[in-house]
């Protein structure tokens, strides 16, 4: 098989693709300091969204592992996890940043965000966003503390750690590069960078 | 202030109301066993719910406690938690049960469930649901174990417990109380039972 062609998710900016069931697609932490908020909807369905309030009670766990099966708001399998080379612990459980995410907290409008880059990206693909479903955060460290408080920490990932995701069902997947400054979201010296997808497989 | 009217949430039904802002809603365990699958939409935003991962994105917690305002999708105060007598640890990381939430693990079809009860209690105030938000389960306790795990157990609280939330925007409010007799949500012996809510204060 030759090697899959890279995607770029700008740094700070989001990218969709179409995806048929049967293939792949791999999400890369290219720089090692990135967190990629990561959305899916079942093709043609815009209402029917990957699900981390379904997944977390299926599964009985706020965070997901190789071998899980991803679910959308009425259990449609979406995705299995094939691998994950980070040091896992993907939060499923804080909003996507928007506009107002940091206008509350003092900073001018304007400020690039998550459900933004998911509207853009969408449009790219001429699909109309129903709403912004709560979004799985690759590679974001958001750890629960003493089974109450949540504790942001910068990513521990190395350049180049992926999670691969086998597709089940023929869906959007929308990705944003987070543009967050402010928190510790992002690693390093906090800047957004680029990530990279590659869809694996031919299509069926 | 004379005492206030109690509205029924049928035993494994659901209830909406309209609430001002400024008056109080108090939700009561009637019987100490029972889960209240809780939502708010602000009033003729449908697309504007409660959310519980921006709640927990601004409090860094994943239960909320007395004093703490419970914002919209847009950040918007909804609610500010006056009181709990329960012993609190309410619910945000599980999503509705619907009727494939039973079908999926082997129930017949037709299974009572909180999706259904929200739509069916949204729609005797003539207001079509758009989707159905990640509920705030008033009295439910899915406890974080080990920063990962979600352990179901049923509720601790004692017969007339009550959760009261000032009500910070107009906004449309419903209750389920929850039908689910499968897994230990519900107390006692598993069997839903009635619960009450409570608008107190005069109209502004």
């Amino acid at each position: 098989m030759s090697k899959p062609d890279l995607i770029t998710i700008p740094a700070g900016r989001g990218k969709a693709a179409r995806i048929e069931a049967g293939r792949h697609v791999r999400v890369i932490n290219t720089f090692g300091t990135q967190c990629v908020d990561t959305w899916a909807f079942i093709d043609g369905h815009m209402d029917e969204p990957l699900s981390m309030e379904h997944c977390r009670e299926v599964h009985q766990r706020i965070c997901f592992a190789v071998g899980d099966e991803l679910v959308s708001n009425h259990y449609q399998p979406m995705f299995t996890i094939m691998a994950d080379t980070s040091p896992g612990n993907q939060d499923s459980i804080v909003a996507a940043c928007s506009e107002a995410t940091y206008t509350r907290v003092g900073y001018p409008a304007g400020h690039g965000n998550c459900c933004d880059n998911l509207r853009a990206a969408l449009a790219e693909l001429d699909i109309a966003s129903v709403f912004t479903p709560s979004p799985w955060n690759l590679f974001m460290r958001a750890l629960v503390i003493d089974g109450l408080h949540i504790e942001y920490q910068r990513p521990t990932c190395q350049p180049g750690d992926y999670v691969e995701l086998r597709v089940e069902a023929d869906c959007i997947v929308a990705f944003s590069a987070c543009p967050d400054d402010v928190w510790p979201t992002n690693g390093g010296d906090g800047t957004p960078v680029d990530a990279h997808f590659a869809i694996i497989g031919g299509a069926p």
